[in-house]
């Protein structure tokens, strides 16, 4: 019985779990937990996983959550995984466990905080507080220039790498969460970070064509979001 | 050269893996970086671990921080670590990331949250919103919640274990910070967690004597703060 990978492409460790089996030919059946639709809540999904969020596996009677987690048991259960994606030298193997914890409460705190509170605050109309969208807008460049001037100052890709690990691929897919973002807003935050944009590039192009095909419904989605934004402030200006 | 352990005692991170060496038999020397007068900031401790905090490790030439990935580093870079504390088996070592990586964002979330929030607002006279508060709160409950009803709902410990693994002595070292809050405030959050309240005891017993040796500060710490909020509340009370 082939994996069975639980997942929602608008969700960014859902899209890493699915380009990172894509990439390493794993065969998987992947099923849509539609998050729009509250089927993370559903009790059928409440049995995968209690704490109703994507991605999750499934793999024969073993059942698994949180991306990290996920990505390194499919490092070290399936063969044919390449040593780069969690090499077995332990110390490369521990900055690679560094960077994808620092990533909890710093990028991903930031960048998901950021995107909740402002773009999908506004369309779904949820309370958003002022200080909590400075808190996340200051830890996600905080994050950014971390990234630019530490993570990212020994090699093409994380913590020295030549080349790509599962780390790169949780936290590109990350980052390109801000993609819902205005184009404006998008592009003053990313813009001064020239390593974080040089090594977002060199990730896709590491994991193409995957990268651009499991990310196409975060592209769709940004093209409705911004035409609502839009029709929004219209309708706003109008009043 | 012995391992060198960079902490403060009062960081739950930093007495997880001062515990973890200790019951180990790992020979270490442990260096105070004292957060109270920002050393994190110096820079010297800049070059061992940029993000300023603790803990960190330098082991030889290899630095290292986040203290997960310091357990795992000294549970496989180190000969003579029980096998239950970091098992080598895929599925059980999976189970040990996915809880601590839901620890980042919903138990250490939540305690850290709170704490900083209230007791430490108070005594550093720092800002700190009710919304901010109430949002730690309610991660911290729910966070308790899936200790007792989850991760704990097959064994003594973490993930169904009859012996402690890594992720016991992280988590209960979170929980013990509560300990900084007011007495009442404590058990009115703890109280209803009754499998928690035993692996909290059953983690102190695997870990002794050093539990209770390592938390000596921060049940001083606790003494101090409850009396100065005392004075403070009696000085309010005159105003």
């Amino acid at each position: 019985m082939a994996l069975k990978v639980y997942a929602d492409r608008m969700s960014q460790p859902s899209r890493a779990v699915l380009i990172f089996c894509k990439i390493n030919g794993i065969k998987f059946k992947e099923i849509l937990v539609d998050i729009s639709k509250n089927q993370q809540f559903s009790p059928e999904y409440k049995a995968i996983n209690p704490m109703h969020q994507v991605p999750a596996i499934v793999d024969g009677r073993f059942k698994l959550f949180e991306s990290h987690a996920i990505l390194i048991y499919i490092c070290s259960a399936f063969p044919g995984v390449a040593s780069h994606w969690y090499p077995s030298d332990v110390t490369k193997r521990a900055k690679i466990h560094s960077v994808l914890d620092w990533h909890h409460a710093n990028l991903r705190r930031g960048s998901a905080g950021l995107v909740f509170n402002t773009v999908l605050a506004q369309l779904d109309s949820h309370q958003s507080y002022p200080q909590v969208v400075n808190q996340a807008e200051g830890i996600l460049l905080r994050s950014l220039s971390k990234l630019e001037n530490f993570w990212l100052k020994d090699g093409r890709f994380l913590v020295g790498g030549s080349q790509p690990s599962i780390a790169d691929i949780s936290l590109v897919c990350e980052i390109m969460q801000l993609e819902l973002l205005s184009a404006k807003d998008r592009d003053q935050i990313l813009s001064p970070f020239k390593k974080v944009a040089q090594w977002i590039e060199d990730t896709k192009i590491a994991t193409a064509p995957h990268f651009d095909e499991v990310h196409g419904v975060l592209f769709r989605a940004q093209k409705r979001f911004r035409e609502r934004m839009k029709t929004q402030s219209e309708l706003k200006a109008k009043l």
